[in-house]
């Protein structure tokens, strides 16, 4: 008879850089085949590991979360360290494994998910930080940029702001909170929701920069998101420049 | 007759990951090769870029420093922006160019050095900063560290804490301040003064990580530091925790 199984709930950091995102591709490396290699090594079995959700190609993570069953004799510890030792990619840690119910689901179990968007706001790229910010050449206003947000919190149609191809049944999600502000060169935007669609947060960022730069006002981006069509709206912003943060679930709140 | 030249100080940020280093050498690409190619291509002749010194293999900079001579009609911005339109790495950025007296030298009018090592203090590697720190997974007190750091500061013969290759004369150094903080789940080393010997704050780093697991106390490091004996202290922490961060010179003072 087999062994019993325990789930763990495992939060993962990862450099997006060269990968094709979180989810399984036949197109390149992803954090999920390299995870789901490492796990099947560990037990011995080929393993399934679901993530909360997909991350885009190029897009970073300091605390993406992930659900696996593995044989019951072995503990958090023994997961964290089998699977980082096991992990054939430096650009992926696991920094955690905690033990949950056998119902738990990282998908389907979120309550929020956080984000980061970094823009490095400075006349010359960032050498140092190449893969890791979105370069803007002209200064940014982070106090419009912070206050134009303010229109897209709350429970709204964010088709403006959805990639078209984005698979959703619903364009409607709540924004809980948008905040933009200043950390020397670099201005911050941290989004925080439930869910968010396809490009949104990316979406986001390419219009406050607009708004930023001036080339917007508070009342423009109010009626890109009125208008209900994706063309109303700015680019979408470089995946190099955003992070998953975290996950959070019931027992977190 | 050739065109009358302008010396310029510029401030340079570089990834130094697969770098040979500051300094040009037959067995790789140097930052100092990149720009003065780069250089070379916006003045229309071979130009020689001296530094304010060399840093080793790996080590980042934030804030080097070097002089170079222009044709006199290219103005700071000229500068600037063309020695970053010519650079052919990525990881290599001219943050400013600033006009200076014909008798500017880089190397030899610096008054202050200052740096910055990071070690990362958690039990995972870092996935997103690899390549821009030292991981520790022993957890480090930086209270000891920087308490046994204060027996470092001042002017010692630092034999000790030399590289045996090191060209310097004298191994007589005044360092004149070495403080240790954590940030988070970093552990951030600074060192100032108006110069270093070879592998000095890297060798300063893996003897102060001593003291912070707990296996050397302040009284063993000031014991090394007066061996005069680079076998007495702890090891060579890797270059890319290391990063140059600052250049003063006397106007700035």
């Amino acid at each position: 008879m087999a062994e019993a199984l325990t789930r763990y709930l495992i939060r993962i950091e990862y450099d997006g850089t060269g990968l094709v995102g979180w989810q399984r591709q036949d197109n390149g490396p992803s954090v999920q085949q390299f995870l789901e290699e490492a796990a099947e090594k560990l037990t011995g079995q080929p393993t399934a590991i679901q993530g909360s959700g997909r991350t885009d190609s190029g897009v970073h993570a300091l605390g993406q979360a992930a659900h696996l069953d593995v044989p019951a004799h072995l503990d958090k510890r023994a997961v964290m360290r089998g699977l980082n030792a096991w992990l054939r990619s430096d650009q992926i840690a696991v920094l955690s494994a905690e033990q949950v119910g056998d119902e738990f689901n990282a998908r389907f179990d979120a309550i929020e998910r956080r984000y980061l968007y970094r823009i490095l706001d400075r006349p010359v790229p960032s050498a140092i930080n190449r893969h890791r910010l979105w370069h803007h050449k002209v200064p940014l206003d982070e106090t419009a940029m912070h206050q134009a947000a303010q229109h897209l919190v709350g429970r709204h149609d964010f088709t403006s702001f959805r990639a078209t191809q984005c698979q959703a049944n619903s364009p409607v999600r709540t924004v809980d909170a948008l905040t933009v502000s200043r950390e020397g060169d670099e201005i911050h935007i941290i989004a925080i929701a439930r869910s968010f669609l396809h490009h949104q947060i990316r979406n986001f960022a390419g219009s406050l920069s607009l708004v930023g730069r001036g080339k917007w006002t508070e009342s423009d981006l109010k009626a890109a998101l009125e208008a209900c069509d994706r063309s109303a709206a700015g680019q979408t912003a470089p995946a190099h420049g955003l992070y998953l943060t975290d996950i959070l679930y019931p027992e977190q709140k």
